[in-house]
């Protein structure tokens, strides 16, 4: 697999980033955009074209005078995903425009390690290149469920990846297969999916707060994601919340994700069932053994007060957290996702209820605080949005 | 006074701001660090002295061929600093490497209004001009006491500031001066001014607590301030360390501010003289009427425990802040700075307690938390590092 061709100037980069976002564009309306010389423009297009990372694609409606002709990225650039999760992978394929073509996800723990998560991740991606998704491969974007050093593509000592610290993620994977990889924290990823195709797509400065088992945040800062000097930054999940609360995994007390997230959720929610607490809860623990932070989603969308009562106190425990972050930062915008986020609406007032609140009204002025619309796609559309970013600049 | 010229590109911004901080250079030097060809290194400096921003120095020490011809800013560059506090105006004069040459200061109520405040920091600039300091002036850089819309030039609903909401501060003194003007956050500027020249110089991602009356944030991402959306951002006073706290200015509980940075500390130790619990604390408000934040650190100096205490006290609190946006955002350095900083050491160990402690080891492994070593002239040296940034870019 040859390598793949990368602009050669900013001119280019930006040429290539705007035919991703908007789509095919005749050479007029880029003319309109990126403001170059009609011959600058034609030179840097043909020279795109030559890398073959560009191609014609017919006239354009005249507006005027004579027609100008459309360029698209070629057809047969491709991005692949890895988004790896504590529980699951998924592995997509993306044409230059971050189309998804294709999608597979299946459970995994990532505690097998990394050598066998990556090993089924690529056997994923094989069953993607059966179906003839993948005549090339451009670049690749990984996110794992913990901290990254991200200059060095390695995990950095992950609480919930044993195994995998400071393995060469971003060095097997680019050797695999012959071409640029990339590799960050999952929320990061999450973070861009809603930038390039979500809710924050024009928003320049926001938070994602993802809630799964863990609590994570990213952090964009005007368009691009800031990850502090070490790689640390949106690591929210052991933010205090009160001296007197519950240990936590980390070893202090009282920190959010000792609070809430899955894992505190499925705690509470045994306890509420095994004291027969919560007649919903009990049945529920009766019928599988367990309870989980989906039944307690399930328990308030059936009325049961006691898991509406959880998801308000936990609602309020991650308003606290967030209030402090939004006189600090000031965002445009903080999107809740992950897996907690779907006992939604509930908790999305509670939240906005203490935010509004507490943070002062100069930031809060005019702040939205919302559900992920994307879901799933998130993280792959994320991890594509980081390595064509990473390709689409120059060499 | 004519217009200031600016750079016509980056190539001379970038010199400009070489020259700035570095001072003289000699071509070769420049073109070392800049990597322009000789021809077009010469062209863009021969516009500079053109436009006389730039003049020649001489020549420098042989390198081994033909000697070099040194350049410098010009001599006649002159920037403004106006930094108002709650309760003082500085202003102060500097050349273009932002040496200060002539610096004054004096008491003065913020709580005026904008029109007295600002004609006494135009008096006082009098003053400077009067010693011959104010051949010209290129630009002038202002830090207020509260929120201010940048993009304005005008405070925003500033809490301590009654009088100044909106009053078009930047467009006022640029009448005044008929030169570029800035307005901004006094933290900000006090950021600005240790990342110019103080314990932040090498630093791209650092925070500055400034502990004076109020507490606020600066916040710089890869060696610039981070404003927030609206020009909140840093807000960090009314962040909640709990619920059960004290009732505090802008009307919740338990906000860091109630509890604690010079207004809160003058109230306890207040009480603590009332009450008879401080001897020391008793004699000072038996002698002047009152205690302040001041006598709380004289006090401690001179052993009392009452006052150690309240620093100790104070300082877990401001750790426990800190240390949440520790995890969140992962500095590569904290500045502590403001009048409360005075209290010193004893401050400064209870907060890294804090901080060490509560903060991810990815985000506290190699992080400083320092007392700031410019004091009270991080302001106006920051104030004239904003307006120059902005001078020294092109049109």
């Amino acid at each position: 697999m040859r390598m793949t061709a990368r602009p050669e100037n900013r001119h280019q980069a930006r040429l290539l980033r705007l035919l991703r976002d908007e789509g095919p564009r005749s050479r007029a309306e880029l003319g309109d955009v990126v403001r170059l010389s009609r011959s600058k423009l034609a030179t840097e297009l043909d020279r795109l074209v030559e890398l073959r990372l560009v191609e014609p694609a017919g006239l354009a409606a005249s507006r005027g005078g004579r027609r100008s002709s459309v360029v698209r990225l070629s057809p047969r650039l491709r991005f692949v995903a890895f988004d790896i999760g504590a529980t699951s992978i998924d592995v997509a394929v993306t044409n230059g425009e971050l189309e998804i073509l294709g999608h597979v996800s299946e459970p995994c723990d990532v505690r097998l390690g990394a050598t066998a998560v990556l090993d089924r991740a690529l056997d994923l991606l094989g069953k993607l290149r059966d179906e003839g998704l993948l005549p090339e491969v451009h670049g690749a974007g990984i996110g794992v469920p913990g901290p990254v050093s991200f200059r060095e593509g390695v995990p950095v000592v992950p609480p919930i990846m044993p195994g995998w610290d400071r393995f060469p993620v971003r060095d097997v994977i680019a050797q695999e297969l012959g071409c640029p990889v990339l590799v960050d924290n999952d929320v990061n990823i999450m973070a861009l999916g809603e930038l390039h195709g979500g809710v924050a797509r024009s928003v320049g400065d926001f938070l994602l707060v993802k809630i799964g088992t863990g609590i994570g945040c990213g952090i964009v800062v005007d368009g691009a994601i800031y990850r502090g000097v070490s790689g640390g930054a949106g690591d929210i999940g052991h933010i205090r919340v009160d001296d007197d609360g519950p240990l936590c995994a980390c070893g202090n007390t009282g920190c959010l994700e000792a609070y809430f997230g899955g894992a505190a959720l499925a705690r509470d929610a045994l306890a509420a069932a095994r004291a027969g607490r919560s007649a919903f809860l009990a049945q529920r623990l009766a019928e599988t053994g367990t309870v989980t932070a989906a039944d307690v989603a399930d328990a308030a969308a059936a009325g049961d007060p006691v898991a509406v009562g959880m998801i308000r106190t936990g609602g309020r425990r991650v308003g606290q957290v967030l209030a402090g972050l939004v006189s600090f930062f000031n965002p445009g915008l903080i999107i809740i996702a992950g897996g907690v986020a779907r006992l939604g609406h509930a908790l999305l007032a509670e939240v906005r209820s203490v935010v509004y609140r507490r943070s002062p009204p100069l930031a809060t002025g005019n702040l939205p605080i919302v559900l992920s619309e994307l879901g799933e796609t998130a993280g792959v559309i994320g991890a594509t949005r980081l390595i064509s970013d990473h390709v689409f600049s120059p060499a």
